[in-house]
């Protein structure tokens, strides 16, 4: 029954800034999209159609309004290449975006991990 | 105009991996709460109303089926002390449950920096 408390100067304080800290990041890429459109973005796909299909089960009415709001964040860019006809569009991750690498990959790995230790349970 | 696909042998293969292994993370960790459920309980707090005050937002109804729906994946053990009256129940992370503990900090420090440059370039 002890409280399992982590010995820091104030175990409250602390969490409340790992919660705020977290919110912060999940307010820009929580929800079921962001950041499977992000993984498919750094992967190299750019046009609209690609996308959808690389993520799948993505409506075109939610890709577009996700990839809004992921340009409104800083880690889309839109391009309207204007020179050529038809024109075409692309979406390209920014730098900015490639600082989420890591975060995709330490999520990935505990991914992989997972499925591994339920298939061994079933 | 040059797709910039990853050098790698087949990068479509390589992006599907990764979207497959991101999807069975996010299906066990996504969604609003289960993270900061999950913070909580690392950080110690173990009691139904410390989590519910602590994971500011949470109704009782959704911590309960968050917990429950934690307890089938392993990552919480839901413990009844019927030694003591009144019987007390405590929430207490599984070992499972620190493998968590990189991802958070991953995370977390993407928020740091995403909020520090938001705050700058407003």
């Amino acid at each position: 029954m002890d409280k399992k408390k982590k010995q820091v100067n104030n175990p409250e304080v602390e969490c409340a800034k790992k919660l705020a800290a977290v919110e912060d990041a999940l307010y820009v890429l929580g929800g079921k999209w962001k950041l499977r459109i992000i993984i498919a973005l750094i992967s190299g796909y750019t046009r609209f159609n690609e996308l959808q299909r690389t993520v799948t089960g993505i409506s075109a009415r939610v890709l577009s309004s996700e990839l809004k709001s992921l340009e409104i964040n800083g880690l889309v860019k839109r391009v309207a290449h204007t020179e050529i006809f038809p024109v075409i569009t692309e979406y390209l991750p920014t730098d900015y975006a490639e600082t989420l690498k890591n975060l995709v990959s330490v999520l990935g790995d505990w991914g992989i991990k997972h499925k591994k230790r339920i298939s061994i349970s079933i």
